[in-house]
């Protein structure tokens, strides 16, 4: 680790801007008026832990972003410092408690602090996904009614023509970056107050995030969570991934993809230190994982990290902890990634979807329920897990431990859904249902506000799901079959793409698959391999599971968050 | 760790009660009236540990209690059951919601039962100290109220002539037990309803437990700790003490005190095992450190856990922490604890205390500061922590991550409390204040039942405190100089006794020292050590703080919790 910037060689050559260096004395805390609030309460707000860690470890360093032309590296009480510069920007510019602000940003220090600084001005943070296309972007600023934008220099065509103010991050740190220039406003504005000029918000359950969907399928739909729920979720977040001081996260999932999961407070709960990392090249991934000690990151079941040149297997002191979701992980997947050394936790979680049966929208804060079955101690490190473990591994698992039980349930009654009764599946791993979830901390469903219909405040008894055909197992973890729009019927059996998936990416030359519904049958090509895989399939797949047609490409289509886009292999099977 | 109960020889002879074996298909969620409650809200409840643990690893040993004629070991599932019919056997006998339950145990699996069972019931744990007078209990069980009593077998003394139902537990485990019996009528009373036959608590906020200081000075005081408060307290001791489903806890610390620091719920949290043993004999605490994998306790600063000539390094393989609060340690205990390869995390917390210049008390959950300072990875493993080390962590420290900052104040302006104006004392090591704490968590000061003056619901600015006299060092961590009531007033200067006392005992051969206030001079004894001692007192102690006499006793007198008993010292130093 002698390479890179951990020796200190970037970061002692970095000077902050002189707005980003603290004052002596500061005060970490809020202003309150304490007549307004007992003092057996204090509303759970994931700023605190910012806060926090920059009291408790002020010169530790918090945030690296090292692989610009401009490198930044800020210590907790620096950034801390730039987080409260940005917050009273934001008020200086009429932003107002419960008002939104746009962020459209790769991940870099700009979207970090963002999802700090927003929360303290009290305001409502809106990521917006940075590979929408204009119209949707338009849609989403007018949507959420956003009051100011903070756009990326590389986004700011996304923004032209908007009606709200915007200011542009050139990601240098240098004090001519106009973003640099809106903290320095901040730091003039705040005339030194700190934290105590600023208001603690006393409701728990005030919005923290405004998240939408990529919008696949019309229009993006957006979800708000609750500053209760982001901060629970957060401690849930970096428990189940066992992240603490010595921990160096890195940024692959966008921060702007669900708040990235909370891990912006999961890290600094932790009080972590965290590399933002523009784009998820898999070579800067592993020139990172090599030489900057890195020890967790989240990201979809990405086999670019597998496949890159320069992958390699991790020295005997090391491994890696990848949190793992965005879409189902084939066991293949998990079991090659272990044998680098990259440890598996398989999570899953959503930012929005609907329970086939009810007019019903959901959200998650990313992962609440984790795969608990990793035997740790018993796997081979020469080999990484077994070829049994592998599959277990790529359940779902269990809920998280600040959420409820999730359930898999069917409809008993059909009619309204008001009054339908929901009832749990058998522990069997055969009868398949849909996964419901229930907020033990206030974190699902807090609102949804982009769905036209009335929408009900109660449900009869259970709650949010997903379109999502699955089961439970004997062990009492749930394992995903299909999304159901997925579905494959055949021969009049119902053929789960993703168990089909599963199964043909265990052959030893298949990277990855995706297995979709087609009465066309394309030319043949790469016949051989063709031939091959269909009689591997005969051998792991019953015949109605088993491929019609194969084709073999370079690469498949997929979302920013690497899930596959089957609506456009569905297009493209269309025209074979 | 061939030896013990951990090759299961004892476990696997050990037959649970047919009435603790759980039927199958079980479901882990009570009922709840979902119309009362939107989706997005389960209230936070430390039960919910338990249930998910029994849900997840079911056939993970939960709790095992070896050192008794009829030992017992149960897996989360069955410990579940059990909990679930003492929580139905407590509302067949008419326990309501907000109704106090009294136990009095040792650390034992029924006392272990007791603090899931009773709020499972929606009603309030009052754990009585065991050391208590029979007196004190008497009016302990009065002033709370209590409705229905658990006794240990040999504490039944001290209910004698109870005016309200008591159920004595033999601590067998066996189905002649009477505790047993109780359990079998409350599975017959469930009539296999199971947790879904429960009303799930709908107020997080509703009383978990009621404990009551020792009284040692007037009448036992009584605090209620609320659901959400013993929820994110028990995370937050999990979490600062890295305990997970490999972690081994023993308990040395009595359950009865303060709801065990919220322990009996962080366990559950962390899937962890549990070891009860019903004294903290230093010899079977070295056994079971020894045979049976701890990884984890919690108890006063024990000197006898050094002085036990079992005493030695554990292998290299392994390592405890060691979580010490209740006295404040002495930077040579923690020095020699960790040649030990007992790792010490020093926390502080209190029951219930007074600020000096308030008619407050309050309470915080057992601990709620840690000690971050201490530089784990340059320890040197054969000499434990370096000098230097072992003094800065004898200080306090900074708050846990759920809570807010601890803060160091003095009062500014005389009057009235109410418009008392409180200011922070700077960070410079030296200007002393006492500590405030507000709760993050509505940890703190949810209710004081035993004060009979007018209570404030709110306070001018800050809140709760204890009378103790510390300083804030540079760094930001709190130290605790003194209780103020154990101020030794010397040539003008105020001398802290417990400074006095951490550098006493860095003298090598001193085992523990106490310095007491006192214009008395014994008589002379061991006239050499006393000659030594002075002298090495006057290189490391200012001249108005060196001890006039020195009395070298085998043994200090002290509480159940470690506390040593200075007002037993004073009456002794008295009369000599």
């Amino acid at each position: 680790m002698s390479s890179g910037w951990q020796d200190r060689g970037k970061w002692g050559g970095f000077k902050p801007t002189p707005e980003s260096i603290p004052p002596s004395g500061v005060v970490f805390r809020f202003r309150s008026d304490a007549r307004k609030i007992p003092v057996n309460v204090t509303p759970l707000n994931p700023i605190n832990f910012l806060l926090r860690a920059a009291f408790i470890v002020p010169n530790k360093l918090a945030i690296a972003h090292p692989d610009v032309p401009h490198p930044s590296f800020y210590t907790f009480a620096v950034w801390a410092q730039r987080v409260q510069n940005l917050a009273y920007a934001l008020i200086e510019r009429g932003i107002q408690p419960g008002d939104r602000v746009a962020v459209i940003a790769p991940n870099s220090p700009m979207i970090a602090d963002a999802h700090h600084a927003i929360i303290a001005a009290r305001a409502v943070i809106t990521p917006i996904n940075i590979r929408l296309t204009k119209d949707s972007v338009d849609y989403i600023l007018e949507h959420s009614g956003s009051k100011v934008i903070l756009v990326d220099h590389a986004f700011v065509h996304l923004v032209e023509n908007a009606k709200v103010p915007v200011i542009v991050c050139n990601d240098t740190g240098r004090p001519d970056d106009p973003y640099e220039q809106l903290l320095a406003s901040g730091r003039r504005f705040s005339r030194e107050r700190g934290w105590l000029g600023l208001d603690m918000e006393m409701n728990e359950d005030a919005a923290a995030s405004l998240c939408y969907t990529s919008g696949t399928t019309g229009r993006p739909k957006g979800v708000i969570s609750t500053l209760r729920g982001s901060y629970l979720a957060a401690i849930a977040n970096a428990y189940e991934t066992r992240m603490d001081r010595n921990s160096i996260y890195l940024w692959i999932l966008p921060m702007f993809h669900a708040c990235g999961w909370t891990y912006p407070w999961a890290i600094t709960f932790a009080f972590s230190t965290q590399i933002t990392i523009r784009s998820a090249d898999p070579d800067l991934i592993w020139h990172h994982i090599i030489n900057s000690g890195v020890t967790h990151y989240c990201a979809a079941p990405l086999s670019s990290i597998i496949s890159s040149h320069r992958a390699r297997r991790l020295d005997d002191s090391r491994s890696i902890t990848a949190v793992v979701a965005g879409a189902a992980p084939t066991s293949s997947l998990i079991g090659q990634l272990e044998k680098l050394k990259i440890r598996v936790t398989h999570v899953y979680g959503l930012t929005l979807a609907k329970l086939s049966s009810f007019e019903v929208c959901s959200e998650t804060y990313g992962p609440f329920t984790r795969n608990y079955h990793r035997p740790a101690r018993e796997v081979d490190e020469t080999k990484g897990l077994a070829d049994e473990d592998s599959r277990i591994m790529a359940r779902q698992g269990h809920a998280f431990v600040t959420s409820d039980e999730a359930r898999v349930v069917y409809q008993a009654k059909e009619g309204d859904p008001e009054d339908a009764e929901l009832k749990d599946v058998p522990d069997d791993g055969v009868t398949r249902g849909e996964v419901v979830v229930r907020g033990n901390i206030k974190n699902r469903f807090t609102s949804i506000i982009a769905i036209p219909r009335p929408r009900r405040k109660h449900f009869a008894e259970v709650i949010l799901g997903v379109a999502i055909w699955l089961f439970r197992n004997p062990d009492g973890s749930i394992m995903i079959l299909d999304r159901i729009k997925d579905l494959i019927i055949s021969g009049g059996e119902n053929a789960s793409s993703l168990s089909i998936e599963q199964e043909l990416s265990r052959h030893p030359d298949v990277l990855e698959v995706t297995v979709e519904d087609s009465t066309f049958r394309p030319k043949d090509r790469h016949a051989a391999f063709e031939k091959e895989l269909k009689k591997y399939a005969a051998q792991v797949l019953p015949g109605f599971a088993r491929p019609e047609w194969v084709e073999v490409v370079d690469e498949l289509p997929k979302t920013s968050t690497g899930k596959v886009l089957k609506h456009v292999l569905r297009g493209r099977a269309a025209k074979l």
